[in-house]
């Protein structure tokens, strides 16, 4: 088969792979429905986050199951599943607790940018839908595998409530479904940080209320002027920049709720300055496996369609222009089809 | 009437200061009781804190109200009352949600190692008994105006729950009111670290069912070691320094919970090892208000004995020697009778 790689900054190849085997005995092996690029993977496209060696690119899948391990009780060939790009054993006390993102045996996946994939831990990691879904659902199930996952893991750890004002920075896919979330979970108020005409449309579509291009310290003034001066009640971080990550917290009214999704880079916490905005802090590797189930759900009942944040489809053999349609922000999100 | 100034690193004076008196409608004078000296008292007496010029200290107190201003309405001439380190209208948003000691309108008390003292804001501020306590429960009355009530905000931003595991770093006054407040809410297991005698047996008194002694990687190792390999469900950082925060967040299971009480001196949270640890992040100076009700409660019934921590009660005039001996870690808490 054939597979991504990227060898160095801007430098993705879709090449001959060796097709993935059961490994252990608790894997399976999926043909992919559907895979993506994430924003996550633009960092070391970029070069930003360093890289050793040639990797096998993509985490975001979902597809038919065609074989499993023979560990494996409750996955089962042709099905349906999805899955997060954390492995979880699923039945450790940091899963029971739903942190599966930090299971004791997690493994992060790679090499979902291709027709058949590996999953370890097949029976913790994936969950099956009861019906093969219609082609239409197909975008929108894929999303559950991350992006939705994560921002509603950002919505979540940011104590997101009925009624209560949420601000969202960054206007990734993430970011905007983080306002998608934060409108399921019934906030009143939604306020998307974005000066990217597109971006703000679908951010509307999702949920907010109020869009916010001023950064910095107008930007944190104009939150203050929509939240009675006092900040708002909760602020969603979805970039993973010191710029992204303070504005999230200067949002934030005292005892407020900061949650923060993206892996930060070069991100730096002035212990003081944290402790005078006296803001909750909680966020890491969202624990999608613990929402797979609910997200599933709605999409199957069609009460979410996350999959509109794929403004690019591509076929998977030209993935190499999805990362840079995403790269040059000409594309949201890429979908790509095996 | 003679105050306790700082005039610079280890320069305590007991001096002649003008008699507060009523400057404000809101405020009230009291006669204290008994006051205190503040581990956070000791960055500034150690060169650690900055301070710009000489500086009235103290800012734990009790006592019986003198005078009211004329738009006081709660507090009476007479009352017994206790209040936070930090002044609160109470009925602001900030206030409504428990964070007094983030009020819109909060001032951080000062001046209270003196026979009589201002308090603003007197109707948000200060709780009144309903009788006139014995003598007896003065110290513990005392305590709940900053380091029980810091203590038992370390427990609760922790989410200190029945039948779970807290670690407390810190054994100064705090961080043994944290233990007592983490039995109090009903934690099955108290993991005190701390390497001194007289403070491990105090801990042990108030709760504590184990002492860890080593430090950094060790105890961190250690900690692992009585959670199952997993960390604790809660951390509870009572000291501010780099190495204490790290701790807390590294004995701290995936999906637990940290807090931090104490002013951070020069800590820097790294954002990636933050986002890896996975872990919820809350604190800033305690909203003490919040609790006095219940925690005076306690007192009065006799259910908590936070007063144990002042192992050194002297007349006030003797101040200097109060901070000499907490400096020199010969006391734990220095009680000052004016």
């Amino acid at each position: 088969m054939q597979g991504t790689m990227l060898y160095g900054p801007r430098d993705i190849r879709f090449e001959d792979r060796p097709e993935p085997t059961i490994t252990k005995p608790t894997d399976a092996i999926l043909r992919l429905s559907a895979t993506c690029v994430c924003g996550s993977d633009l960092w070391p496209y970029r070069g930003i986050a360093e890289m050793k060696q040639p990797t096998p690119m993509g985490h975001e899948y979902c597809g038919i199951v065609e074989e499993v391990g023979k560990e494996v009780r409750n996955i089962k060939p042709g099905q349906f599943v999805v899955g997060s790009f954390a492995t979880s054993d699923n039945t450790c006390l940091i899963c029971k607790d739903g942190y599966q993102s930090s299971c004791l045996q997690r493994e992060f996946m790679s090499a979902a940018q291709a027709p058949l994939l590996r999953v370890p831990l097949a029976d913790g990691t994936l969950v099956a839908t009861r019906d093969l879904p219609p082609k239409e659902l197909i975008a929108s199930l894929l999303a559950t595998s991350d992006v939705l996952g994560t921002g509603w893991f950002a919505a979540d750890a940011a104590n997101v409530r009925p009624g209560r004002t949420a601000v969202v920075v960054g206007d990734g896919a993430v970011g905007l479904l983080a306002v998608l979330s934060a409108k399921q979970m019934g906030a009143e108020r939604i306020i998307a940080m974005s000066r990217h005409g597109p971006r703000q449309k679908l951010a509307r579509e999702f949920g907010a209320t109020d869009i916010v291009t001023e950064r910095g310290e107008e930007g944190i003034a104009r939150i203050k002027d929509l939240t009675k001066g006092m900040g708002a009640d909760s602020a969603l971080e979805c970039v993973g920049t010191q710029e992204s990550m303070m504005q999230a917290i200067r949002s934030t009214r005292p005892g407020g709720f900061v949650s923060y999704v993206g892996v930060p880079h070069g991100v730096e916490l002035h212990g003081e300055q944290l402790f005078y905005a006296e803001v909750h802090l909680h966020g890491g590797p969202a624990p999608v496996r613990r929402y797979l189930p609910e997200l599933i759900g709605l999409v199957l009942n069609e009460k979410s369609n996350p999959g509109r944040v794929f403004d690019l489809m591509l076929p998977l053999n030209q993935v190499a222009d999805g990362y840079r349609a995403m790269d040059e922000r000409r594309a949201i999100k890429t979908l790509l089809r095996p």
